[in-house]
């Protein structure tokens, strides 16, 4: 049926296009995120699990050509004989890599080779894909897309990473000006928003990703549980309620901890979240802007798991579980989230969270108590890529919604992020939970 | 109703007579177990995780003292000013405590003042039970139990704590002598039964204690769960096998393991069971009566779960979740299962295993992929016994079953013992999984 | 001339006859250090730099059983395999030896094991020096002399480290009980002791042993040194003197201090001696006699070369040169010192002090602000013995005149005994100098 | 009496000018050292031990702006309120401070605005030294001196720190271009020359500093010691030297090392001096000027002491003394030295070395086995630059005679460099002494 190839021809030619569009976009996007940056701060590594924005720069790109020109563009010969041990992240089977906790020693390549970099691969992949034929294309296509939602994920963590590291400096520098419509915020959500619990019934049901679309490998299959009847919060918690669980003497009490939760505040001298800075009384808030005045009236973030569940045992409620959270963001719009806004401004607000859950989606990623593991059934990705979310099921839990750094349309449902308990620096809050 | 009442009386009696007569030996296979160490031994720490058999006898009648005479003896005086602090293991609501890590760097009281300091307290439990009227003492008795549940699990490990220590020794010493049984062991199964998969039903099942009879917090309440269908093999993994995996080059292979346990193996250089060792190409154990010849029909047991977890990548299986083990437990017979004769043989046997699930039981503790969490409506017991179990749902897997140094009686289909993944000198071993 | 040669063995027997019985006297001394521990006490190690009672116990018979029975008893057996392994401190042309921070891992052999060891070497020992002719004796006796001069070494060694374990005791046991003598001990010096200060004229001076009877290879050759005019203190400081430099900010005030003195300060937390312990406003001391109220008028030990320089620095003083030290020492009568007496009190007093410069020997090690390093001419011995100084030349300080946990006899003016500037456990004091 | 005054005058303005000469000129060279760099390079920290080339452009514009314009610029307003925090090193009475191992976790001010802060100092500066009046301008001329000679040294750290972390780059970057000259450097000097010794007679002499011109405190005061005959080596140890020493087993063999440098080879690894690479067989070395080929007849250097005592060892001879040293630098002439030439190479070369004792001065520096401590009757300059010196008498040794990034000019007879032992990555490199 001719017409059906056609229209199927038809339809991969608008894939292909739509595919590079995005291909282009996304890219440039990663670029754009760092244009107030200076080079001397595309250095900088505050920890080991942060990277310095040179890296995040160059392994984004190191991901499209190991994964998409090394395995289709016929005689691929590599950019530079070093970048794949310099920008391998943690792919066993792709070969040696430099260490991660040491990617804050090195200077070369420059952020302007790496620039280059960047623009020699994405005219190599943009020829690739230009040339290939429809079949071959297929084949192409799902790597692509791995490797632009790689890319998106990046972006997140370029945004956490050079905040992480601003936040040493005295000097708190901004990563992105900050928008004139700051002062002209929203004001405090109602009392009664603030009290207001969403209920959802129990009983038999499915979660997991399935269908048409991109997926991680880890958000399938799509299987069964059980739930109990459960509320959710319809905000998440506010700077103003976990102030008061500090100036309670949260951080002082032992009961209200994790074994591990307790041990890790006493080890590191933990006495608030880790971006909140008291002076003479005051408290204040590094962001993304440099260093504000905290309100009260904001989402709470970057706090760790074990502040989360210390909290939550404080408000006598405690962290949902991750199919409980699933379910909820089924019935949300992702479009009525807060997500990354290259532009603009980076800080979770509360606009339109007068309803009780506007939506669950974005502004801030939600800790779960559900530990990241296997799905009944889960197999990993076969090959390098089968790297990606498999070897990780050990000792981290799942966040569910995506924040206010997360790309506009990164998330869905069924996305599992995870970071393990004791993490703070990415945009992490907190959700109530209670049984019914 | 005068004959209930009696009825009720003698009931409680006798309830009184066995809970004391269970007290006695309790206490008494706690000693029994120590009997051919030296002074010197009781005082050996060999790592944070483990503590010195001084601190295990003195520890497990603080408990006692603690929460039964300190709660419930008039006008009790503690026995020693000090002990509450250098006794208490990890709870903070008891008041201050010795650092875990530090407790082989005392050596008073010594063993003898701390027999002395037992049986100072099980005389005067002793006094306090038989004085109680019927009331006081249903007051009393799930302290009790409790107490003596709590000292089970510490006959566990003290065998697995001297051991540890005993095993860095070049020397090699016994904990317990060998028996003269050793030599007359049954020979290895019919390779039929190592081939042996057990299947079970998947669909919508109940797991979790309800009922009489004692259980731990942790083990509540029983719940729903939805599973697909599952098979387990017969008999835990055998040394043979996992030599099989070793030799395969295991441990060279990265894309076997988790993330976090290829780093832990590269950290510590780890290239075999903790207590295998090889000599001149023949392979050894260190057991509880000595350094013996490795056993290739042998139980595997001390692996940690990251080992586990790549044996079963290796062996195209997965590791067990709990309510499958749970499930298969509820059908067996404890008492088919191998736990602790203190006058005897404590290693991984093979006994009575020539059939499919002899019992799941004893032997070896399995570890499951299933993160240590609360079950839904899970909470604490109210007061300092309810920072027995739930603080430390953090960072740790389920490990289902009982093994070879469990006090006989001691484990239930819902018991849920947990270790960290890296632990590895608990009676720990694997059962294959695998979906249907 | 049969009458010399007759007269040389008589000599030499007498020769062998006196060193026989120091032997047996050296030997039962420390024994009897230990004959108030316990089994459990022979086993604690509490910091690296330290070492059991069990330990010091066998490595000072392992020192005799490998460099005179392993050298000299022909056909020698060694008394069992892995003593040599176990019980080598530092010697690397001998093997291979358990870590040094590891020792306290170890609970066998047992200390009656290690009694028997001692035993055994000490009959084989004596054996044979009885059946040497003159000639092989003179060769076996420079080793048995260095043999006993090591045995005293630890000696003060088992006293500084069991003292070191006892003080991490919340229960502060005592090494040795407290004499009834302690009561009736002198009163405070008078303020003019405390306040004289001796002169010693400068010029070309030798220092270093030359001459007969025992020496270390480091105390040689002796050679000149060209001293400017100096004075040292009359007495070492008191705790008094102390007290006062602490309750003067001493330990806030990082102009004080040596740079890596004030970051060891502040890395530990430093804020006194580290005996010393505050109760509500009052000071107390560790002591081999338990915990006991601070006295202002003993003299003040167990301190760092780093606080010896700090209260210098305060008092306008300075340390003391090892060649002013010696010079004075030379001068003064070894047996007006306060050295070890295993029968009774190891505490620096200040009996017979009230002399200027009574003696510079006993009480306390001094400080002196001299690197421990080779003389001219300096060669170390050879073969594994000389692995006993030299090897050391590096990072520690020299301390002159012995101590109360010396043997008596054992040290002489130009003997050198090195730390590292950190050392606090043995019994180290300030001595004051000044220029002149 | 007019003339004098007048001729005091003129000299003052000379002097006047000669010092704003030299302010200008040193100040220059600094910025001079840095040009191949980007601005990304600036921000490295390879160790704790080491600063980014940022912070030592900033620094010692903040010794000037602190002890000069902060001292005598009546009214001065700081630069920047945190620039005293940020760039302060150790001068503990200058206040708080950002901590040294964390230089590298920062990346403003950047580079740009770092030669802003230094423009603008070094402007206030001249005009302040411009408009003194003669008596003010002798209150200041010392601490200018101090701020230069102390920026000297801060260009020879400059170049060691950068190496240090260009070294650990895969790429090795250059931080200078290697000059055309490389290929026609001189050959090897004659094997006579290598065996050259050079013999000097003992006695009592002086050594220290004493006179007109510049030395820093620690150089005085100046005294008598005693030496006996001595010979120095005729040149420092040459690659090939050192080479034969590694391949005869030196860096396997314990008998050879102090006891704490083979403790510190055994906890590192370490096989071969830091910048030494093996490649297939061939030896490597990383420059200056990027990875080249070993050439044996280099000049050793970047190898710590214990490397040094080692080799000495093995060579059976030792590394001289302090006062040995001296007195052989007193006779040689400074401008024979290779020192640091900012247009070229950096790299220690044999040119002029073909006599015995060309120059001791420069190529690289000598350690010593001399511990660094004060001289008789030293005490440290009063105030804040009092800090300098004295406070690091504690862990170190003496390096004598200035290396090739030795700015020309500043070292003297009397100049004693300092390090900790295990130091390698300045240029320092080994000439042996031995007794006669």
């Amino acid at each position: 049926m001719p017409q059906r190839r056609l229209a199927a021809g038809t339809n991969a030619e608008e894939a292909r296009q739509t595919l590079l569009q995005r291909f282009g976009e996304v890219r440039e996007r990663t670029v754009r995120l760092t244009r107030h940056l200076e080079p001397e701060d595309m250095v900088l590594q505050s920890m080991p699990d942060a990277s310095p924005v040179r890296w995040h720069l160059a392994h984004t790109t190191w991901f499209f050509e190991t994964f998409i020109l090394g395995k289709f563009a016929r005689g691929y010969e590599p950019y530079h004989s070093s970048y794949c041990h310099l920008f391998n992240s943690y792919y066993e089977s792709v070969g040696s890599r430099w260490p991660r906790d040491q990617r804050g020693l090195l200077s070369r390549p420059t952020a302007t080779e790496i620039l280059d970099y960047r623009r020699a691969v994405e005219e190599k992949v943009a020829d690739l894909i230009g040339s290939l034929d429809a079949k071959s294309f297929e084949g192409v296509r799902p790597l692509l897309a791995l490797g632009l939602h790689h890319e998106e994920q990046h972006q997140e963590l370029l945004c956490t990473d050079i905040k992480s590291a601003f936040a040493l400096s005295p000097l708190a520098p901004a990563v992105l000006p900050l928008p004139e419509s700051f002062a002209a915020e929203p004001a405090a959500p109602s009392a009664a928003a603030n009290e207001r619990w969403v209920s959802f019934e129990g009983g038999l049901r499915s979660i997991g990703f399935e269908g048409e679309g991109f997926a991680f490998d880890n958000e399938g299959p799509r299987h069964q549980r059980f739930l109990q009847d459960f509320a959710l919060h319809g905000t998440p918690v506010t700077n103003g309620a976990y102030l008061e669980f500090l100036q309670d003497g949260g951080y002082q009490n032992p009961l209200l901890w994790l074994s591990d939760g307790w041990a890790w505040l006493q080890e590191y001298g933990i006495e608030a979240p880790v971006y909140w800075r008291e002076r003479d009384g005051e408290w204040f808030e590094v962001t993304m802007h440099g260093l504000l005045p905290l309100r009260r009236d904001r989402i709470l973030c970057h706090v760790s798991a074990y502040e989360a569940f210390a909290f939550a045992e404080w408000a006598k409620a405690r962290l949902p579980r991750e199919e409980e959270l699933e379910i909820a963001l089924e019935r949300d719009d992702p479009s009525g989230g807060q997500f990354l806004d290259p532009e603009g401004f980076i800080h979770p607000h509360l606009a339109g969270r007068d309803q009780a859950l506007g939506s669950a989606y974005g502004t801030v990623w939600d800790w779960t108590q559900s530990s990241y593991s296997a799905y009944p059934g889960f197999r990993p990705a076969p090959g390098a890529v089968g790297e990606y979310n498999g070897k990780f099921m050990s000792g981290q839990l799942v966040l569910k919604g995506g924040s206010c750094a997360t790309p506009p349309g990164h998330v869905r449902a069924s996305y599992r992020n995870f970071f393990p308990p004791d993490a703070r620096w990415q945009f992490t809050g907190i959700r109530l939970a209670k049984d019914l």
